[in-house]
């Protein structure tokens, strides 16, 4: 059956997150809909990254079988259908049995935060407002601590369905361009608000309200009750998978 | 009587321009309530730039005479009080008889416009999509034509409040930066629709409608009707103002 790759954007603003729920506006409902009246079949989506509600997404990826061939204009039709806040920005079809979940090596997720003493009416519900202190160095000392297998426990919520928690991260930083402070993460795979939950707490350091040390030892299978608040879903990016 | 000038940012997409008028949810009339609101009295507001519905600021500059001394937190209450669509982002005491709008000594727009296939979510609404070809060095060639003093009547309304219709274009360029290509003018001032104008012309000069020789020819003096559409406002935003 052929096998069809979706690369997605969306503004996570007016969606409950990626995974379809009945009654509610979500980023997988809203492209399945579109995809069977382009398609005239309905299909169900796999995606690499579930984000909650909203959650934003630069180069979500998704994928999907179908009996037949799709239409060569799929990209352009799909646009055409879907609604303003998600935008396909890539469909092809691509080798029998790819799955946009199980065949993703990584992960890469950025967290935007507003970092100066006035709002700015263009980042409303696209970063985190922060006119608080910012400890560069501290934030720094923190993102050199990620890299390598750690046990997140202490970064997502008790109540979980993950069996595993240990994470592999392949990279982090902390950089800033104009009054955006950002937060890059890549890894192997994410669990539940884990992004959320490190801005928070990592925003607890550059505040001077923890210290860097206090961070490093939540690394090591601390409980949730030890770490700092999860930061608001507004300021987070689906980056971009690797495959 | 002391002198504030204001810096000002604001989302354009929710006003009905920067002019108080009756009943309309308007920039200058929202800023006006806010600043009775912090003094206690009311201010009249004069202003660098006026922006049509629906067109973005930047660097916006406004000014007003008031009887007391200001409080020295006025960016922070202005911002607490003014809508999330305005944001102060300085508010401070500048020699008497200071003019937000006589003083300016130059004026720059930028004009944004997605130039992709797929739309972009977080674009909508702060950039034209353009889906369409763009001849670059076309575009360039248009830009290049632009400095200097030259009658601009094609590219404003022939129902005009304008009385002189030269201007000095000090700086035009057309420039990229990821999928957003973008037009920059400086001039000393400019005319209703003027930035607009001149790129929905230049568009037409970008998919091969015009040629650059006619877009050149119409800074003579050209009736409004041989110049091309004007662009929507929702590209469009006031960069800075220079003093």
């Amino acid at each position: 059956m052929p096998t069809v790759r979706l690369d997605i954007e969306y503004d996570g603003s007016g969606f409950r997150g990626w995974a379809r729920q009945p009654g509610l506006r979500t980023v997988q409902g809203e492209l399945e809909t579109a995809l069977a009246t382009v398609l005239g079949e309905p299909v169900e989506l796999t995606v690499a990254g579930r984000t909650d509600t909203g959650v934003h997404a630069l180069g979500q990826v998704a994928s999907f079988e179908l009996a037949a061939q799709p239409p060569g204009d799929l990209t352009r039709r799909l646009n055409g259908v879907g609604p303003d806040d998600v935008a396909v920005t890539a469909a092809a079809v691509v080798a029998d049995g790819f799955d946009a979940r199980r065949d993703a090596r990584a992960r890469s997720y950025r967290y935007r935060l507003l970092a100066r003493s006035a709002p700015n009416p263009f980042e409303l519900g696209h970063a985190l407002w922060w006119p608080h202190r910012v400890d560069r160095e501290a934030l720094e000392a923190c993102a050199a601590a990620l890299p390598g297998t750690h046990d997140f426990t202490a970064f997502t919520p008790t109540q979980t369905d993950h069996v595993r928690f240990e994470r592999d991260v392949l990279g982090a930083s902390w950089s800033q361009e104009g009054d955006v402070l950002a937060f890059c993460i890549t890894a192997d795979a994410f669990m539940r608000n884990m992004v959320r939950v490190l801005v928070g707490t990592q925003l607890e350091v550059a505040s001077g309200r923890r210290t860097v040390e206090s961070f490093v030892s939540l690394l090591g299978r601390a409980p949730r009750s030890e770490a700092g608040e999860t930061a608001p879903p507004h300021g987070l990016y689906l980056e971009s998978v690797a495959y």
